[in-house]
Formats: structure tokens, sequence, C-alpha cells
């Protein structure tokens, strides 16, 4: 047993000849795990009344035979042209109102019967071909779930899920306030589907009714997965305990993650940054992935070797970067390291993406070299780590319905994008060295000392008063600036803002301004340094709480920006501004000072450090240099760098070239 | 009587229990009027056979018994969810060809058959039943009428609309010039809609036919205008009295407000400026709305007390703020301030918009605080403003027409905006000081000694002769580079540039370049000061006229950008490129000193003057202050200011806070 | 016999009486050649059994007494309202999947057979009539073909394309790599045109299928081929000698004019340079349309005298700058210089389109001069230079197949663009001074010593055989970064980078990294200067080839940027990134350097040298000055310039003013 490692491997796409360069590269490699037959629908189905596993099978039993493991694909990630063809409603009407033809992938109505047959026998046929067999170690699912459909089938589905889940027109009336712009529904089916022909103006986030939106994007990420759903009962006919995945995304808004958790068998994710140099931003999805399973080790299911292909501009992963970002998903919790894609296919969309094995075949390439020195280190490594799980004591919340409520949401400003602000906090809280637990607003918070919410708009059910039971047990909430403005149906709380939070925070904001991204309002902290605030600026009246901050600019110069009010046995802080990122880190360690919270090493710059606890109490340090100089830490314990065997003696220098990975035990 | 104090009010949203608390807080804020039922026709036609106004009497019963007026809404300005549904004609058919479903508001078909008479007989039954009513003072049809369809409705009714227009399609050929591109029509069914699928190419403003397209947006406004007319002859059936308006917007280019004049017994509009700090530009709108009906005052229907919501940033009004712009509306001949919305909604897509009344129902907030001194304010200057009119011996013209066909027009330049030239040219004018009336190029110009008509590029009817007048008489005329290009029917003069306006401006234009912005060509005049000139520079050569300024760059150099011809007893100046606003501010600068026309005081940077003389000749000035600084300025006369009683003497100095207003009289 | 001078006439747009006014003018200016109809079908058949060639038999007829030749065009470039109306099918469907109704002009789905019939039909009838015509010198078929369609018919014919192309659902579905993403086709039916609704995103270069999109491309650029065979071929039938053409543009990319060639007795086209200081993008269009027939001379068909109407912002052209980019034309081998247009129309989206004859009709307009003077010197130089041809040793290859396929790639980076890589190397040519053929990628390039072939992404046949065996011989052959990488079906060459042209290049490129366009990456040569290099950056390892330049930033700092590498007598360079300007002109100076091929001149900024050699063997050499400085050259001989009869001697001075032209012989 050790950390997976491989990945998506389609060899369908070429003769068998070939697959015998792939195994004698893979062993060179190290790989162990291979992904297959992820888009084999149209290969698997060729026509509706016909099944033909022969290529598969040839497959599986290649990878068998080789010693490899397979994450088996149900295939369903893109339909046949035959089944559109003969089933137009199978694929998708766009938010245009469009209704598409065969093409691209993801490219099915999730609502379709046709699909929701179709698909769930694919699942059915494989599970029934290859429960049991022991190269199959894991089911994926589909494919990155993801857009959304508008047809009519769909349209009939949302009003079901919208009679499940209000009761009464007269309940969703008044959900979605209605008697705005006489838009009282006096029947279920003169519902429509939120779009570009109905609600919307300038696209997606510009919608008339926020409620109509928000059940929409409720609705359309829970009929996805209601189709991962049918596979997966599908599959669990004939394989009762083959652990069942699909692969998540990271930043994707439309589909939310939390509300699937519970059906996947374990978590897993395609890691590609949106640029190349934001440890934090993964760091942020590692951590969410895992915390999606309440912990639980995950996939890193896929990752470029080199380069990616969609992208405007494909920048290439300079030499040790691929290394550094997979030791770097180890750190927060994966327990394999699997790559999109083994060998480059010769056309199509993704003929430049990178892979393990490029088109002219050869093992002496940099990035060949690269993956085969990681996979002996990965074989170094061992055992030893799988299962580890991140110890955290702070955490930070996030939560799709706020995202989608704040970014829908008409005023006070597009310009705030959720993502962002969450990450602004995690980055500080990362760039401290502190483990984190991302979580859902679900989640038991019992355990943490310290929960940072930042842009909380959507306060739902019990989730005040768990938070405000943080801070009288000790620990300190922090949240900011446009949070506690809606209930669950997106209806503002006929109170002070911040509605449910008020009373924890200690204040109440009277009005709220708004300016373009340019107009910096200094905020000063009680020593006379400053920080910027932007964007928002929420006029605060103190109810209680101290001020930590204050505006310095405008009529509102003089009144808090940012706020502590001690409650119970501990503390809620405010920040009413989009604080810039030296503002954040300031208001963020002050908290994190109160807990005597700071990671095992005292900050360096590029220098990430995580740590994972085995079940048998064995603690892992990653050190992770992500910057481009290389840096030092003193050691402040004896121990073993699992990955060259040197020893560290306690006080002695730690010294991390560029890009470098040290894994202490 | 006094000026009307209220606004827009939908209790139907929330319960009946609060509306106590509304009139209550309306009570201490001198509240007076309320505009109700903008969009209720849901709520009181619930099925296409059932009607009822039960909540609405309650309203109306309610603000009566509170001593309130009101301003009644037909309603119509967005259809019920069973309408759509039943009927799908009703929605719109949008630019790209797509019949939309039910969503939005300002979502009816103006030329369906079924709207048209459901629409009307709402209108109907609603003045069926509070005519009469003493609480009604006016009533409001539709809200912000504006889009556009292209439904088969919409094409029929063009058609119908051209054979009246043209009776003959020889004649409508010449017209739109059809030989051209092979477009010569042979039956009136061959036309079609100007759209994405037919002539247009990159939106609205690029066509292939000019003629096509300007005869849509005016076919557009009318069908619109015919909705109008639907409601307000059914309203007439019982209520022959009360006055009739609905509520225009400011640079609203799809309605011709001009055209609608006649057929509103008073107008009305909705103060949104498109930035914080654009005075000038809201006593433009102001000074127009009060140009359509002759200089009768008019409302201000909407204006928010603090943020708007719609738009990417919503910025906050400052404090002072709404108290300025109330009696900036006020100086420029409103009679009533009144806000969008009394009460904020909890939900949907303006619970963010600003209200009297937020979500909390404080009586705290600073917001409600200036609107309760607003309030208070009014009441002291009671009724003496009533009625008063503006004073103006200049006059700006103003021509959907050539806004129109200069903005679809292939060349010279597409970065000539309308509204942002003739806007330059009000400017200077409102910066000097003088009073101005917005006139369309219909009215009566005998009565004004200057004449300012920029960027007049259509000259239809008489106009050439009446502005020839002007000079002739002894006045002034100006105008600028593209006008006097095209008739009535947007073909070109067979002339020489400028057309019929050539004789008056004593010049021709032989040619004409047109530069990206950035491209400044200084314009020098006599006394070797410089100004700006971009965008496009015409080459005149002088028939007659003397030349004011010449371009100093390129191969032009030399040549005249300004002239002066000397008319009768008067003059005619043309200025050949769009100066920079010094520029602007020097040419009617010596327009202005030819004509002895200033202000009552001299300018002050950030200080506005208006002035109103009421029916009996008492004359208010007011001084309103933009700026951020403090103010002096001379009085000129003993005076009282109605605000706060203070007396003010000849020769004292007045100063003014900044955002402060003062009305002497 | 002497060059053609005129243009593009519409008399059908105005009276009769009119038209003396017109040859008036055109005899003043020395106009011999009027191109007629080229939208007259809606009034050469005013309804589908009605034919009336009246007016244009008056058009001819009073040309022809005139004394003026007639470039007749068949006017199916816009099809008549009344056929749209009467069958819908002739107007196409977009990209967007929306079937359009009738407007504008270029139409006409190219697959419709009611279009081809009738189109056809015109050409034939109008044949019928005008063969034999004394004045008719040429036929012009359609205008400026162009656009795309995807409607059914196109996709019945795309499918018949397909049979024809590939014979067999397995060899396309090999050829397209249909097993990623499921797609295998197993019915010819369930192939759609790739578009918005089927297999694009973000537009029509974002494909998931390049394959697919790139046969539409070619499928759609030959179906509009049919369309002017079809016209071509009705036109045989009575008129089996006179030449065929139509009008080609600049940098127009869904048209590939190297596939059209054959089927042209002579090319023409547009010239509208896309800024107006580009004189090297329009001497590139003018050696590139040359090369399309085999360097035989051609019309430039359309040219602005003074303004365009279509862009945002239409500058004029300066003065003597028309004259000068005539003359541009003919140094490149035009035998015609014609205008569009004669006399502006006066209505439509034209109007401002410059014209010889403006709205006003004068003989004294800065425009007309500038016409009239270019006239009498097309006379003065006679038919000096008719059918001389262009001497040149260099060869620029151009391929559409290579610009489509580039641009419709993902990855490695959406910022190459095809056309403005081979303008850099081309301008390199140019600012040498060396005569230079623009050709397809299967001209024979036995007669050339320097072969540049820019960004040749796709090698197809014998190309790479082709180019090998011009270094062979003792030549140069030159490319860059992209190249060789896929063969015809836009699949990737299984071998190393780049492909087929490994060997003649002696390197193979490891991997490749792509950056925003702000990222430079100086590439420094031997002598210690460097040159910027952009955007994507190949990793070379040399297989043979010297290093000429290295990288000096980044991971691959000191890793060859361009190399050289002998072959046979020759050699072969490559530039593995994009290099700026100066090290463009380096790289290929050196190159010419090696041939001993400069221009007949030192360059000197601004001025452009041409030659054009006689079939009797004198040599016409074009001295532009495009700058706005004046330039001096010394004379290498004794000539005389045939625009003034002025004699220059050996080792003078030749001056020339901004702007001006010699023709030295």
């Amino acid at each position: 047993m050790k950390l997976r490692y491989g990945g998506d491997y389609n060899p369908e796409q070429w003769p068998e000849k070939v697959w015998d360069d792939d195994h004698r590269l893979f062993g060179a490699a190290r790989i162990d795990t291979l992904t297959v037959g992820v888009f084999t629908w149209g290969l698997t189905q060729p026509a509706e009344d016909t099944y033909d596993f022969t290529i598969l099978d040839r497959i599986v039993e290649r990878a068998a035979a080789e010693g490899r493991q397979i994450c088996l694909a149900t295939g369903t990630g893109a339909h046949p042209a035959w089944l559109a063809r003969k089933h137009p409603e199978v694929t998708r009407v766009d938010f245009e109102g469009r209704r598409h033809r065969y093409g691209q992938r993801h490219n099915s109505c999730p609502s379709s019967p046709v699909f929701r047959r179709l698909s769930a026998e694919m699942a059915r046929r494989l599970a029934a071909r290859y429960a049991g067999h022991p190269a199959v170690v894991a089911w994926h699912v589909g494919n990155e779930y993801g857009g959304a459909c508008y047809c009519e089938h769909c349209a009939a589905a949302f009003r079901i899920w919208l009679r499940d889940r209000y009761g009464s027109l007269e309940r969703l009336n008044k959900a979605w306030y209605t008697t705005f712009w006489s838009h009282t529904f006096g029947d279920w089916d003169e519902i429509e589907p939120p779009s570009a022909l109905t609600e919307h103006w300038r696209g997606p986030d510009h919608t008339a009714f926020q409620g109509i939106t928000l059940d929409y994007l409720r609705f359309m990420s829970e009929a996805m997965l209601t189709n991962f759903r049918d596979e997966k009962a599908a599959i669990r006919e004939s394989d009762p305990d083959t652990p069942v995945t699909t692969n998540f995304m990271g930043v994707y808004r439309p589909i939310d993650y939390h509300r699937w958790a519970a059906d996947l068998d374990f978590a897993s994710w395609d890691n590609y940054p949106p640029g190349d140099d934001l440890p934090e931003w993964m760091a942020f999805w590692h951590d969410l992935i895992r915390g999606i399973k309440g912990g639980a080790p995950f996939w890193l299911m896929e990752q470029t070797p080199s380069t990616t292909a969609c992208r405007d501009v494909n920048p290439l992963k300079r030499p040790g970067v691929m290394r550094l970002w997979s030791w770097q998903a180890v750190a927060h919790g994966a327990d394999a390291v699997l790559f999109f894609q083994m060998r480059a296919g010769k056309g199509a969309s993704e003929k430049y993406h990178g892979a393990v094995i490029g088109h002219a075949g050869r093992d002496d390439t940099r990035v060949f070299r690269e993956v085969a020195e990681l996979g002996a280190e990965l074989e170094q490594a061992g055992d030893a780590i799988l299962g580890a799980r991140t110890p955290a004591r702070v955490a930070v919340l996030f939560d799709w319905d706020s995202w989608w409520a704040l970014e829908i949401s008409d005023g006070p400003s597009r310009l705030v994008r959720y993502h962002q602000v969450v990450l602004d906090y995690y980055r500080a809280l990362w760039t401290a060295g502190v483990g984190v637990d991302v979580l859902p607003v679900t989640a038991d918070l019992s355990g943490y000392e310290v929960v940072v919410a930042p842009v909380l708009h959507m306060v739902k059910g019990d989730l005040a008063a768990r938070l405000a039971e943080v801070a009288r047990r000790g620990g300190t909430v922090l949240t900011t600036f446009l949070s506690g403005r809606v209930d669950e149906d997106d209806n503002a709380f006929l109170a002070d803002v911040p509605g449910p939070l008020g009373e924890l925070l200690g204040i109440r904001v009277d009005e709220w301004d708004a300016r373009p991204a340019e107009v910096i309002n200094p905020v000063r902290f009680g020593d006379d340094t400053t920080a910027g605030g932007s964007l928002v600026f929420e006029i605060v009246i103190p109810q209680g709480a101290e001020t930590v901050a204050t505006y310095t600019h405008d009529f509102y110069a003089g009144s808090p920006a940012v706020t502590r009010n001690r409650f119970g046995e501990g503390e809620a802080w405010y920040v009413a501004t989009r604080l810039d990122q030296p503002g954040v880190d300031r208001v963020v360690g002050q908290v994190l000072d109160r807990h005597g919270l700071r990671g095992p090493f005292p900050p360096v710059p590029g220098v990430e450090v995580a740590e994972r606890v085995a079940p048998d109490g064995r603690r892992f340090t990653f050190l992770l240099n992500h910057g481009s100089e290389p840096a030092e830490l003193v050691a402040r314990a004896d121990a073993t760098d699992l990955l060259t065997g040197d020893r560290v003696t306690r006080g002695s220098t730690i010294r991390l070239a560029p890009k470098d990975v040290l894994l202490l035990q």
C-alpha cells in the first residue's frame, strides 16, 4: 500500500501495439493506478441495442496483468452521436434558450428520461461485468459534472422540485416575494426556468428575481446529483463495496459540492489553478475538498504534468513545480496523485494538453523524467502517510448558497466576488502556517477555536446560534461586510443588519456605500497604522462592540471599519469593508494571537508548512518552498526527511531550494 | 397647497399591520403624496376573468384616511404570469429574434391585441372605481415605457404604420434608398423589422439600412405611445379631469418624449444620474422634461433617497445630497419631489435599492432623518413656488431623430455620441448661470435670443428657415460638426454640407476627417489661445463666414475650426470639430456676451444658480452648492431665504456650505 | 492600352439626367473603366418570372457611347427581397443557429438549390445579352464572397463533401480522432455543422473538434467557390472569352483564395487596410493576390478615394496618399486602379463612404482634383507597364490551412495570430527592399533562393520534401515556432516536433512554454545583442543545427531560440519564439546576406522600392515615400521618371517629397 500514482489513460485512442510502450513507460515511472473509460460511451454502446466491452476488457486485463489498478469510469460524461440523433431530448437547451445538437462533452440534459435510463444502464452493465475484478479499486461516475440545462424536461422537473420544497404556491410566492413586479404565480406551470428569455438580463448573474434564480441553481446542482445517484445505485446492484466517486473542480460555482458530499464514498478533484503561482488557491481547494468528507483523505484525480490546453495562454510548469504541487496535495490530505493524461492523444481539443508520454513517445523528456522521479519518491514514502488526517483548530466556512446569493444580487456592488474575499482570509491563515479546515455552514463547529466566515451573506437554520456558541465557549468568530443579510429564501432580514448575527457581533449597520475598485479608504488601527479598504463601506454603529479600526476618509471617517465584541468567553469580529491583504493579515493575526495559534515555524515568504497526523499518531510535517529563492528554517525538533532519508536535528538550519519539498517525520 | 412630497409605495408587499408604521413615519417626514399600484396587475386581476380591488381599496382608503393624496398607477408596467402562459403573444420577441417567456417587467409586446385589450380594460376598471375619489390626484399609466419588440404582431403593425407614412411602396423605396444593395421592396409583406436577423450587425446601432432602422425606432416609440393612449382613453371614459402622466427617464434614446408630449397632461421623470457628481446632467434633463410641456411644472416622480441597486457599483448619496438634488429639481421646475421607494421590499432585485424606510423600519437612520428634514423644509416653503415658470432667453434644441440618425450612421465616427455633445454645450450655458429651455426642433423659437443646436444631424421641415429667422431678427444660432447632413428620411442632402443650413452659416464643408479619441488637434482662437478638437474634423471653406478659430495640426492646419457668419441682424456660429469643454465654454461665452446674457451671479465653481418666476411675478432664486468646498457670493439685492427665513441684504456676502441650498425671494 | 482607371458605378441609384454630369466628370478625370451592376439583382429580376434589363442596357450603352469600358457584375452579391420571402431557404442560418430573414448583402446560403439555380440563371441571361458587347471587358461574379451558413442544406452538402473526401466513416472517424470524447460517428447523418450549438464554445475559434471545424471551413470556402463556378459556367455558355473574376479582400480568413485561384481568369482585390499607415500590409496583400495567379497582373478592384464608412473611426486619406497607394498597387503588379465608388449614394450604410464625386457633385473638391491628377498621370504612363511582372528570388509561403488550424487550436497560445507573424517576416523582407512572391504551399519552389514559411503549422503532401529540396540545392528555408505540428487532418505528428521538418531543421522541440504578451524573454545573438521573444517559447534540442541565438531568462535560459542547420548546399533556419521586429529583421537580414539579396537601394525609412519587368525586358523601378519626411536616395543608373519625364543621372541625388512617387525606367 502506498499513495496512488497514475492518471487518465485512454488507450482506446491508439493501436494496441502502442500499449506495450505505455506499460513499459508506466513501469519506469512507478505508475500503479489508471483511470480508464472516462469517455467511452460511444465505444461500449455503439448503438442503442448494442453493448460491446471488448476493448475495455482488453484495457482492464492488460492493466491487471501489468499489476496496475484501475479507477473505472462509467464513461457517461459525453453521450454518443447516435443517442443525440435518435433522442434529441438528451442534448441541452442553453441559457439563451437554444436547443443544442450533437457536440462537445458534458452535453446531456440531466432531466432527460432517456439519458437517465441509458446512463444508469451503462453503469449497471459495467458493474455487472467488472464488479469484483481485483484490479478495479474505485468507480468514477461521469466526469466534472457541471453546466446547466433549460429545456422543457428540466422545467417540468424544476416544478416538481419546487412542489417538494414549498408544498404550496402560497409558500413559494412568499419565498420568492412575487408580489413585487406583479409576479404572483397562480399555477405551477406558469413557472419558467430563469434564463435570458425570462428573468435574466446581462447574463446569468443579473436576474429580476433572485429567489427563482437561486432555486434553479439549487435544483440544477441536485438534478446532476440525481444523475450521479442513478449511476451509483446501478453500480451498487452488482458491486456493494468498491468506493464510488466523481471528480470535482476548483472554484466551480454551479455545483454545490457540500450537498453532494454524502453520496460520494470518497472525494476527488482536478487541480487546474487559474495561474501558475497560486499556492494558497490550491491549498484552499485541497482543504475544501478534504472538508467535504469530514477530513478523510481524498484523491487528486487530475493535474497536468506540464501544460493545459484550453486556456488562452497555457504556461508550462517549471522544473520541480509538478513535484511540488503533487506533494502539496498530499500535504493537504490527498492519498492519490493522478494526472490527466498518461499519453497525449493526437487529435481534437486536448492534443496539446500536457501528458506523461508525449506524441513522440519518448522517455527522455524533462516531463517524463520528473514524473518518474516523483514515482520513485512516492514509492520511497510508502504507506506512512496513507490515511493521515489534518489537525486544525481553525475553520473557514464556505457556503454555495452565500456564493450564489451574493453574486446574483442587485446591489450593493457587483465587484465583490465571494471566492476572492474568502480566499483573502484563507490566505492570511495559510501565510501564518496554521492548519485550516474549510467547511460547510452545516458542519459541527464545536471542535474549533476560531471560525472565519467571510461574506456570510445568507444565514440559514441554526447557524447564527452555532456561531454564537463558538464565541460563548471562548472561541473567536470573524465575519465581514455583507454578512447576515438574507435568509434561506434570499429575503432580507426585517431587522438591523447583520440580522441574526447582530447580537453576537455587537453592532448594527446603518447604511453602506459602494465605490469603484480604485477608490481606497484607508482604515486606521489603534496603533495608527493603516490598511486599505475598498468596494463596500458599511457604516457601523456599535451596539456593544469595541472599535478596532476606523475609516479615515469620506463622511464616515472615524466610524468603525473593524470591530471586536466580547461575547461569552470569546470574541466576535466584524470587518465592514474589503480590507487589502495586509489589513486582513493583521486582523487575522490578532485573532490567532489570542488563541496562540501559529504554525510550527515562523512564516517564511513562499514557504508553506502543512501537517498530517497518522492514525497511530505519527506527525508528518511538509515543508514546501513555492518561492523562487532558497529558504531557511530552524528545525524545532529532531526529524527525518522521508523523501531523502536525511536526518534533521533540532535547532539546525533546514535549507529548502526553490520549489523543493521536505517531508519531516 | 405645497410642493408634493412622497413616492412609490407598495404596501401590498407586506402585512397590513406594518401599514401603521408606514403612516406614522410618513407623518414624521411630512409625506403627503403616495404613488400606488405601479406593479399590481397580478394583484388586481389574478385571472383573466377575475378582478379584485380589495387590497388596492384598502391602500387607497388608508392613505385617504391619513390625509395623504394618491398618484394612482394602472399597474400595467408588468403583466401577470397567467397572462403570459395563456396568451404567449403578450411577451416580446427580442432584437435577436427570441420569443421571451414570462419574466421581468416592461415585458409586454406593444402590438399584441391581447395586451392592448386587457391593459386598457384594467385602466378602464380602475378609473370606473376610483374616478372622483378625493385622494386620487393623478393617474400614472404604465411605468418607464421602453424596450422594443420584434414579433410578428409588431411586424404587421410596422407595415401598417409604413403604409400610413408613405402611402406607396414607390415612396418608401425612395425614402429608404433601396436601389442600394438590391433592396427594392415589391410587396409590403417583404418588409421585416430590422434586427440581428435582418439588417443589423454588431448590435442595434449597426444597420445596413438606416432608413429602415430609423423608421422602426419611430414606429416602436409610437407603438408604446399607443399603449399609453389606450389606457388614457379608457381612464377618460370615467374620469374626464384628473391629470394623467407616465414617468420618463433620463438619457433614454428609444422613446421620443417630444412626440409623446401632447398626450401627457403633465410631465414627470425619474432622476437616476449615471454618476454621483453630475449636476449639469440632472439640470439638462430637468430642463428637457420641463420643455416637453412648454415649460409647465413637472413632477420628479422618482429618485432614490440613498442608493440604487441595479448598477454594478451603487454609491451612497452623501449627507445633504438628497436634499440638494431635490431642491435642484424644484429650481428647474418640479412641483413634486417623490422617491422610489417609501419602504424597502425584502426580496427580489430591488431589495437593496434605497428607501425612506429600511428593512429594520427605523426612524433614526441618517437617511430617514434627512428625508424628514426635507419634508419640514418643503412645508416651510409652502405654496410660494407652485406653478412658477423658468425664464429663459436661450434655447438648446434636442432632437430624437438626430440622436437616432447620428448614432446608427455608418461613418464618419462611432465615437460621436449625440447626448454627450449636446451636454457639452448645455454645460457651458449652465456654468454661465443662464436660464435655458431644452426644446424640440418643432418648438416656437421666436422668443429666444440664442438657439444652440449641437450636432443637428437631421434638418426637417421648416427648421432651417426658422433658425435663419432667429438670426435675421438679431439672435444667434450656434451649431456644430455633423449638422445639416440628412433629411427626414436620413438621405444626404444633394448639396454642399451643411445642406439647408449652409446659407445661414456662410460656409461649406468640403470633406471631413475622423480620428481616434486620443488624437487632439489644438484649435487656435484669434487671441492665440487654444482649445482641443477631437473625433471629427470638418474642413470648412468659408462662403462669407468669418473665421473665429483654426486648426493647428495636420494638412488642414490654418483652415477654420470655428466660424461666425453675420446673417440679417444676427449671427450664426459653426463649430467644425468636437471642442473640449474649455473650447465650448469660450465659444458659448462669446455668444452670450453678445447678448449680455449672464446669470444673476458671477459663476462660482460648483455653485448652480437657477430662477423661477411665479405667475404673480415673484422671482425665486435658487443657490445650490454642488461642490465640496464652501462658496461665497455677493447678494445683488435684498432678499429672504425661504428655507431659513434669514434676510440677505444687497452687497452682503452669502455663504453656502458644501451641498447647501438657499432659496432667495 | 493603358492601366485601367475607374471604379464601381451605380447610376441606377439616381436619375438619368445626373448621368450627364457623371460622364462629364469622368472625362475630366480620365476615367476609362466602370464596374457596373454589382448589386442589381432586384433591378434586373424584379420577380421570379420577370427579367428586365432596360436600365442596365442604358447604363452600358451610355458608357460605351462615352468610350468607356465595362467590368460587368452579375449582381448576385445580394438577393432581392421577393426571393427571400418566396424561398426562405436562400437566407443563411448563422453560427448561433438562427435563420436570418431578408436583409443586408452577402446574404445567400451557398447550398440553397434555389439560390444556385437563380444566381446561375441571372449570369446566363446577362451573358446571353451582353456577350460580345465591345464595351464589356470583364465579368465580375458576385462580390466579396464570404461569411458562412449553417442551415440544413449546408449540413446535407457538408455530408456529401465529407463522403467525397473520406469515402468511409472509418476514415473520417480516424481523421477527426473521434474516439476522443466518445464522438465516433456511425451514420453520416449524425454529423452536424460545427457551430455554437454543437462543437463550439466562446465563438468560432473555440471548438472541441478541430478536425470537424477545419473541414467545415474548407467545405464552406468550396461551397462558395461552387457558386462562383455556377455563374462562370453560365457565362461561358454565351461568352467563351471575356475574362471572369471576383473581388477578393485582404486578411480574409474564411475563403481560401489559393483554392479559388484556378477558377479565376485574373485576380482582383479590394484594398481597405485596417489602418492608415500600413504600407507593408498592403504590399503583402498585393503580392499575395499576384501570387494567386502565378504572378500575372491583377486588378485593384476597389479602394476608397478618401474615407471608408464602416469603421468605428473613418480617417481621411491625406493629400497624396490615394495617389501613393494607387501607384503602390501598380508597383506590385496591378494593371488596373479602380475605386469604390464613382459617385456617393445618398442613403443607407455607404452614404458616407468616400466617392470620386460627392453628394454636391462638385469637381473642385480636393478629392476630385487628386483623382483627376492621377488620371492624367496614368494616361501619361501609357502602356509601358502593362503586363510587366515582378522579379522575385524570395518566396513567403502563406497557407489558409495553417491559418485555420493554428487559430482554432486549443493550446499553446491563442495570442499567436497567423497573419501577424507572417507579416513580421514579410515586413523584414519589405524593409530590405527585396522582391517577394507570396505563394501557396503547393507552389513550385524551384525558382527561389529563399523560402520563408513562418508558423507553418500544418505540413501537407510533399511540402516537407520540397522545402528540403530548396536547401539541398543551396537555398535557404526559414520557419518558426509552431511549425510542423499537424498533418492535413490536424492530427499531431507522432514524432518529435517539428515532425517532417525535423531533419531539414536539425532540431527537435522537447516542450514549449506560453506566456502572456507582456512577458518578454530577451534572446541573445552571438554578438551579444538581444531581441525580444514573446508568446511562445519552444525548448529546442539541436540535432545537428547550430545555435544562432539563445534565451536569456527562465529555466530554459541558454537553450536555443534561433538555430541554423546546414542541409545539402543550403541552410534551414528555425526561430523558436515570436521575435520582435528587430529580431526578425536581423534573422531575415542574415539569410538575405547569404544570398546577396538586397534591394536596388539601401533602405531608407518609409521609402518602398519595388520593381516590375516588362515582357520586353524593360525594368521599372517604383520609389514610394510612405513617410512624412522628405527622403533622398542616390541614383544607381541613368533613368527617366515616367510620371514627370525628368531625367535622373547615375550618382545624382533623388529627392522624394513625403507621399511622393517616382517611376524610373
